[in-house]
């Protein structure tokens, strides 16, 4: 165990997973560049936000790093479980990205590592895809890329990641899922679920594989035509992310409960969306066939 | 006491109240008209949803009334500060409206009641004002407004509630406050705050001032020109108002997990909103100091 990752060299990689991310969609869009903030947090710690607007395929994206630590107040260690406030580090990458065409998806990502003054630590994270139109062949080939992953690693992985994905990124309020789902993993630690060093790995695989697989998507979808009613549908789906990630995400309250800087965890919101009163899309129509693939309880991919 | 308001008088004022509020709107508006959808929710209870689109003024406007009933689940009874599960009944009338233009405000009004089965009830309600541009003199008319209807009650009435909105429309994560407040309150009940008969009267008169007071915003404002600038920092505020909503208002969380109508209570929300990555006014614009204003943490209006 004394070759376990420590604090600082999992800081260093999830900086240069940002950078080889970036560096990937910065290639795959052709046009548009990050712009980088470096913020400071004022309980500890601090990070470095990357936004893109603009661009030929991407409206909007951000990549955030950051590595907060300090001490988590009594609210925040009991979301996460924990009985009393502790001293705590936490670290990861996170990004969203919104492309301009509706015909290409909204994707997510996020991997994380969390440990407390008393030496309890934990992995998270997972990726997922959020189409405004889905698209039942691409979103196989998608679950089929993480089911891979995870089989290089640990076989039960995929269908209780994938399973989990489900569940959190599922709107209770609507009786609807956000997208296709990928994958979603949580409070991974050892010896449990294997050694530091392989769930570590598992966490950087996760990482490395977002712009491989993204670019399938965006490459198959990029020069697909649109429409007017192809936009407005965007501009729908689009509230309905706004919602989960508002109502939902518990990342996104964890941030703005821990002091986190609001315009780096908001960046995951979408350029413009819309919201029309009571919305139902055309009996027969392709957006009415993808709702009904949303409001799928239980969508085995493969 | 045995005079004292009942439930099925204070359901059918709530209706009345709605009727009121929605002519008046219309009369306002003179164009568009309100759709009603009305609706059963499973575990007791339903409502009245009236929504109108695409006026003259109003882009979107929602007047909802409702009377649900049934059983609190116990984290539904917590988060009311009860100690358990218990039975209770809600009834109430709720408004959002959103103008097209961008120099007349958004305007939310709230009144509502609730019992528990063993027989606890308060009133609660109040009316706010979210100008896209702040108009100083204006909010000092409408605040005077509601110093006099809460002075022709209780004179303490106005000082409490004014800075109660104060609190509850602000928005914590951004250090801004929605809008330029007006009223809130809650958990009013006899004998501490007066007769229940003197609390209700309280409450309607509040719901009645609503299309009076408003009514002043939009006829000042409705004919003022405005442009494509105008129109972008008005979705930018819009986007302001989703957040509050969705992450801190706590009328929104209630209705949805005791399993109101989501399309009701999210009729709240603009018809488009958006987010642009940390956006900043330009310095000495009208738009900066609007956000000036929305920044001061104990704004006196009068």
């Amino acid at each position: 165990m004394n070759d376990a990752p420590q604090l600082n060299e999992i800081v260093s990689d999830m900086k240069q997973l940002q950078d080889r991310i970036c560096a990937g969609l910065e290639a795959l869009d052709g046009k548009a560049r990050f712009r980088e903030d470096n913020w400071v947090r004022e309980g500890g710690g601090g990070g470095r936000s990357r936004v893109m607007e603009n661009g030929n395929v991407f409206e909007k994206g951000g990549v955030n790093f950051s590595h907060v630590h300090g001490t988590l107040s009594t609210d925040a260690a009991r979301s996460l479980g924990l009985a009393a406030a502790t001293d705590f580090s936490a670290t990861g990458v996170s990004l969203v990205i919104h492309p301009l065409s509706p015909m290409v998806p909204v994707s997510h990502m996020n991997v994380r590592y969390f440990e407390t003054g008393d030496n309890q630590w934990w992995f998270g994270g997972g990726m997922d895809v959020t189409p405004v139109y889905v698209n039942e062949l691409q979103a196989k080939q998608f679950h089929q890329q993480l089911k891979d992953l995870c089989d290089a690693h640990q076989p039960a992985y995929y269908d209780r990641f994938s399973k989990w994905a489900h569940e959190y990124f599922w709107l209770r309020h609507r009786n609807e899922s956000r997208g296709i789902g990928g994958l979603f993993f949580d409070r991974l630690t050892a010896p449990a679920e294997g050694t530091k060093q392989q769930l570590f790995d598992f966490v950087k695989a996760t990482g490395d594989l977002f712009v491989e697989a993204y670019c399938q998507f965006v490459n198959a979808n990029r020069n697909l035509p649109f429409g007017e009613s192809e936009t407005q549908f965007k501009l729908f789906r689009r509230s309905r992310y706004v919602e989960f990630n508002l109502l939902w995400d518990r990342g996104t309250s964890f941030g703005l409960q821990t002091g986190g800087r609001t315009e780096s965890i908001l960046m995951s919101m979408p350029p413009l969306a819309k919201w029309e009163y009571d919305y139902r899309p055309e009996p027969g129509s392709k957006e009415e066939k993808t709702m009904q693939i949303l409001q799928n309880t239980d969508p085995r991919w493969i």
